[in-house]
C-alpha cells in the first residue's frame, strides 16, 4: 500500500504520538503470565480504596435506563456541583473525564499556527501529556517553559506569553511531578496575564492538597474571567473507569466550550455516580488520610534508600531511580505496575501511585531488593 | 463584561450551534409538571426494549473496578468485535458513541479552510447534525449536496468532490430521513471517489436494515482503503446511555484516528456492556422484529390520515405534519416527546421513533386527534 494514493491528514496530525497510559492489570497478566489477583497497579494515580459504595448504589439504581441517551445538559449533576462549589449551572461544563475538558479548551481557543500567523499555548516543562497532545492535535504551537525545581516557573511562564498566546496551562498540583504553587503565587501570575488569554488551571489532584494549601477556585474564576478551572472524578472521588470531569468558567467561556462539546459526552451512569460520590465525605476523608500517610511512608523509604524524590501534593511520588526501564521491568515481573515518565524527559525517574498500605509495603520491599541489586 | 478584553476563539468556533438533542424525560416532567412514568419518549431513536439484561449483568460483574481507568486499548471489546465482524484488531477504533467516531474522522482529516487554501467535506442535505457540527468545529468548509427523494444523490455527490475535498460523509440508512441506498449504488459511488478522499459511511442504523438490503461492510473496507465504516451500540444494541461505538478502517486510517482519540474515551462499563450486547442475538432479533412491525403500523396510520412520510430503513419515520412546532407542543402536553427536524430544513416534518406497540398506539391516538383538529 505504500505507493498508493492515501487519505491526507494535516501534518500535525501525522506527527501526534498516542498517549502511553498506565499498563492495565489484565494486559500485564496476559503478557507476564501472572494471575490478575497477584498484580498491584500503582501506575495511574487511581484511588486504591476502589469504587465508592454510594456511587455503586447510584449506578444500580439507574442502570436499567441504559438504553436511553444521557441527559446532554447534565442537569442533576450540575445542580449538585453548583451547590458544592457555590457556582451557577451556566458556569459549569461537563467532560468525559477532565482530559475531555482539556481537549475542549484546546479546540475552542487554539487553531493551527501558520507561517504568517502564529498561535501558541504556553505550559511548563513536565506538563500533563494529555494537554500536550490536545494542543498538538489543533496544530497550534506548543511553548514549554523550563521548570524550576520540577514545578512551574510562573515568572518565566508569564514572560513567555506573547500576542499569539491563546491559552496558558497550569496544573496544581502538577502531574507527573507532584509540585504545587500557593494561591498567592497563582494570583500574582494571573495579574500579569492579559484578559484575552485563557488560563487553564488543571486541579485534578485538588482533593489531595493539605488543608493549609487549599483555596477557593470558584472565587478565583469570578475574579479572573479568563480562568478555567478543571476538576475530575477520576482521582480522590474514585471514578476513573466511569469518565467524568468538569470545568468552572465564566458563562462566556462555558458557552464556547459547550459548542465544541459532544452532546452526549458524559454517560448516564457516570452522571449518577458522580452525584453520589460528590458528597460522600467519609470516602473522601478516608482517601485523603490514607494518601497523606502513604506519602510520608514513601518519603521515609526513599530517604532510607537515598533515592531522590520530589515532595508531592498529589497521590503519587516521582522517584529518581537511575535505570528506570530496568527497574520498571523488574517490578512488572513481580506483578507491580508503576509508571515510566521518560516521555516527560524524566528518563531516570519512575512515578509511583500511593496505594493501600499493604500495596505500598510490597512496592517498598521490591524496591529495597532491586535498588540494592542495582547499586 | 461586554466591552472587556475576552478570550479569543477562532471565528468558526463562535458560530457553532449546540446540537439540539431529543428532550429528556426528566426535563419534560420538570417543565410540564407531568409524572415521569406518564411520559413516552419517541424522540431519540433509542431502543424501546430497554437495557439488554445481559449487558446489565456484565456491568454488575465489573462495576466494582470503577475506580480503575478503562482499558485504553479496549482489548477485550476489540477481540469480540473482530470475531463478529471478521476484522483484525488494528482495523478497529473505539468511540464514546459513534458521534465520537465522526468527530475523530473530522479532526484527523480536516483543517480550517483558508482564503488561499480550501479544505472541504461533502455531505448530503439532511445529513446528521453531529457530523455537520464536527466539520464546522474544524473550520473546514461544509458542502451540502441537495437530496434526491430525501436521500443521498450519490451522482451529484461524486461530482461535488474536488481537489480540496478530504472527507465525504454518507449515512446508510440516513438519519433523520430513514432513506437507504443499495450496496451496488454504494460501490458505484466508491469507484468514482479518489483514493485520497476519506468516505465516512455512518451505519448507526445498520441492524434495522431488512435482510435483503444487508451487505458486508468489512469486505467493503478491504476493497476501498479510503472507506471508514462507523457503527454504534446506541440503537439496536440498546446502550445509548453507556456511550460506545466503533469504526472499521484500514490500519493506516485507524492509526490516525487513534492519534486524535482521547486515551480513555470509552468507559469501562460501556466496554463490558458492549461485549455482552454484541452477541445477544435474542435481544437483537426481537429489536428488529418489533421495529419492522412498528414501521408498518406507522405507514398504515399515516396513510389513513393522508400524512406524507418517507419510507424508513431506520427505527424512526419522518412525517410531514404541516405546523410541526404546534403539533410538537401539543404532543408534549400529552406527555409524548417526538423530534422537531426544523434544523435540518424540514420545518413541516416531525421525526418519530418507533416505540413499543402500546407507545406507538398512544402516539397514533394523539396524532389522530390533533391532526383532525389542525385540519
Amino acid at each position: 500500500m505504500t505507493n498508493e494514493l492515501r487519505p491526507v491528514a494535516p501534518t500535525y496530525i501525522g506527527s501526534l504520538k498516542p498517549y502511553q497510559a498506565g499498563k492495565p492489570i489484565e494486559e500485564t497478566a496476559r503478557e507476564y503470565g501472572l494471575p490478575e489477583a497477584s498484580i498491584i497497579k500503582l501506575a495511574s494515580n487511581e484511588n486504591p480504596l476502589g469504587m465508592p459504595p454510594k456511587a455503586r448504589a447510584a449506578i444500580d439504581a439507574i442502570v436499567n435506563s441504559g438504553a436511553r441517551y444521557p441527559d446532554p445538559n447534565g442537569h442533576a449533576l450540575k445542580v449538585a456541583l453548583g451547590q458544592k462549589y457555590n457556582v451557577e449551572r451556566n458556569w459549569i461544563t461537563l467532560g468525559n473525564g477532565s482530559s475531555d475538558i482539556l481537549e475542549l479548551v484546546a479546540r475552542a481557543f487554539l487553531q493551527a499556527a501558520q507561517l504568517d500567523s502564529d498561535c501558541n499555548a504556553v505550559s511548563s516543562q513536565y506538563a500533563f501529556m494529555a494537554w500536550q497532545n490536545a494542543v498538538k492535535a489543533t496544530g497550534a504551537r506548543m511553548v514549554a517553559v523550563p521548570a524550576k525545581n520540577y514545578g512551574h516557573d510562573l515568572d518565566a511562564m508569564a514572560l513567555a506569553v506573547n500576542a499569539a498566546t491563546r491559552v496558558v496551562y497550569l496544573a496544581n498540583p502538577n502531574n507527573p511531578t507532584g509540585t504545587f504553587f500557593t494561591v498567592d503565587e497563582l494570583t500574582s501570575f494571573l495579574d500579569r496575564i492579559p484578559a484575552n488569554v485563557v488560563v487553564l488551571l488543571d486541579e485534578a489532584y485538588n482533593e489531595y492538597l493539605e488543608p493549609h494549601h487549599r483555596y477557593d477556585s470558584t472565587e478565583l474564576v469570578r475574579r479572573y474571567p479568563n480562568l478555567v478551572v478543571s476538576r475530575t472524578f477520576s482521582k480522590a472521588f474514585g471514578l476513573a473507569g466511569l469518565r467524568v470531569g468538569f470545568a468552572i468558567a465564566t458563562p462566556y467561556v462555558t458557552d464556547l466550550l459547550n459548542r465544541v462539546r459532544q452532546t452526549f459526552n458524559v454517560n448516564s451512569l457516570a452522571q449518577a455516580a458522580a452525584i453520589a460520590a460528590l458528597n460522600d465525605d467519609d470516602y473522601l476523608n478516608e482517601s485523603y488520610r490514607l494518601n497523606r500517610e502513604g506519602i510520608e511512608r514513601f518519603y521515609e523509604v526513599c530517604d532510607a534508600l537515598r533515592l531522590p524524590y520530589v515532595k508531592s501534593q498529589g497521590n503519587f511520588v516521582v522517584i529518581k531511580v537511575g535505570n528506570s526501564a530496568e527497574l520498571f521491568d523488574a517490578l512488572l515481573r513481580r506483578g507491580i505496575i508503576v509508571r515510566k515518565v521518560v516521555d516527560y524527559g524524566l528518563g531516570e525517574w519512575l512515578r509511583v501511585t500511593v496505594g493501600l498500605p499493604q500495596e505500598n509495603e510490597r512496592f517498598f520491599t521490591a524496591l529495597r531488593e532491586l535498588v540494592v541489586v542495582n547499586a
